[in-house]
């Protein structure tokens, strides 16, 4: 309802005009309607301006304009828990249901009957469980087309929405302007890999060579004469807290000079991004809006942010607040 | 000598003029001018022309042109041994000559005094030790360092010229013909990733960000308040035979269209390649040619190729004759 409706139909039909193309068109004089006019806002643009001005003293060559998101919770939500938390649940339902037999395992007939609690207290051990059977055991292509599947039909709890209609606008139009702007933009997630890779594209424009996250590890062999990726139940990498910058290395092999994030998770990420030389940019988004989303930080089993918010601005980093920063959280269902 | 010069002339004249911009110029009629006419090189051309055309029955679009290359033997040479393997012995030389104590290690001992047969004797424990000591217990920013400084001062032991000149030039010119075509290319090689991300922009024009390879963990820490990667002397994937398709799922995470290897190593990478649907394309490349570098297959140490000779071609792959198929293998020297 607060969303700049002018600006949107007239991209549509610039659009439709076929002239909207990035390298025809001029950028709009706003590149991040969605974001108030404010401190924060000036600081991401004045970034952005510096690192791209020709001859400036903070200039950076395109090839090095890396950035790094975090995902759940910085370009989606994440509670009341984990997105893909919620898809091991709903695919533990389906399978229980299938093969009864599943609910010998205590974390599947948690899983099963949607009892969190009693899910969480299988522990480590329950949890690999639930992995192994609802994220392994079948081959990358079959795990792609669950995925696909469950985002077409499941529904957040509260929100009633289809998940893939919970990403924030405000951070959709950050990427876009990153890119416009000549940037890389990476995922850099703790969620898993081949999960993120189904959907990245479309919710963000993110290609699957550009996401980065979680993995278990994966065989390859033949079935049939014909050569398949088959996903095994055993970790490979933690993509999470000081995996962060260890995965940013193994799968960028670059640097970043930007990263964004929104819970200690990602404190070792925007620390190795902000403590090279030349500008850097550091962001944590800060969940403080409970009428539009969620609010929640110090105290929270999901996304808690204690280090980033004592430490962040001493070491020059933005905290972003949905409640004043952003005009709109999430874009209107279609 | 064989070189085409006018053709090289007049690239350069147009690059000075400022006109060899991709987007503005058309392509050269010969997109390949360092291969011979012939069967293999209409083969390669019918192959991009084929999934370019618009409309065409085998069209890709261009986010799918996904193009992989092992490195060793298929786009610069690796006899007598790797060049990797070199740049460890040269280092095991210089660290004995700082550090007499090291030479307790056998393959230390072995290393420097360049006496490979002894440093193969000492198996999989002595190559281990090897590693962890040129290799590991350093910051990722360090060895990128001693491995620059390498490719500077070392020089082939038969060929005379410095290993950053052994690339092949018909594989260049693939190279860069593929990415006009819209490609992204790749690197997938069992050699180090961190090793070859330090040379691959110079010597092929692919970024760190699309170079796969084999590694050892890493870890994130603090060292005087600084952050830095730490190399640690632990496997972490070895990215060779069945390991080459898992390296490109979990790196790139799309399947590629085009895989050019020279080895039984690459085998499934290029079975995992061309086994899908629609245009695909398998290369070889045979080294035949002891006069201008090396003849090798059947019976190598290094680089060996049967089962790809074997069957091949019945599965449809390209196997380049060195001797027969490339007018010039490098680059003359500079």
């Amino acid at each position: 309802m607060e969303l700049d409706l002018p600006r949107r139909a007239l991209a549509l039909l610039l659009a439709l005009a076929g002239l909207a193309s990035t390298s025809t068109v001029a950028q709009p004089s706003d590149p991040l309607p969605s974001w108030r006019d404010g401190a924060t806002k000036s600081r991401l643009v004045a970034f952005v301006q510096a690192v791209t001005e020709p001859g400036g003293k903070d200039y950076v060559p395109s090839a090095d304009r890396v950035a790094v998101f975090d995902n759940d919770g910085t370009l989606w939500a994440e509670q009341p828990m984990y997105f893909q938390l919620a898809f091991a649940i709903d695919r533990a339902k389906a399978l229980v249901a299938k093969n009864p037999e599943l609910a010998k395992l205590p974390a599947l007939k948690a899983a099963a009957v949607g009892d969190t609690r009693a899910l969480v207290a299988t522990g480590e051990k329950g949890i690999a469980q639930l992995l192994a059977v609802t994220h392994a055991n079948m081959t990358s292509d079959e795990f792609a087309l669950i995925v696909r599947d469950w985002t077409r039909t499941a529904r957040h709890p509260t929100l009633k929405r289809p998940y893939t209609q919970l990403t924030y606008t405000p951070m959709r139009e950050l990427l876009d302007y990153l890119r416009a702007s000549g940037f890389k933009t990476y995922i850099v997630s703790g969620g898993g890999v081949e999960f993120l890779r189904v959907i990245a594209e479309e919710l963000y424009g993110v290609p699957p060579e550009q996401v980065v996250g979680s993995s278990i590890k994966t065989r390859y062999e033949l079935r049939n004469g014909q050569p398949v990726i088959v996903r095994l139940p055993e970790v490979d990498f933690i993509d999470d807290k000081a995996g962060k910058p260890v995965g940013i290395h193994k799968f960028i092999g670059k640097r970043p000079i930007a990263a964004f994030g929104n819970s200690d998770g990602d404190f070792e990420m925007l620390e190795w991004t902000t403590s090279a030389t030349g500008a850097r940019l550091g962001v944590l988004v800060h969940h403080d809006d409970a009428a539009r989303e969620f609010a929640y930080d110090r105290t929270s089993q999901v996304g808690r942010l204690v280090r980033g918010l004592d430490e962040g601005p001493a070491r020059g980093w933005t905290v972003v607040s949905v409640k004043d920063d952003w005009k709109v959280v999430f874009a209107p269902m279609p």
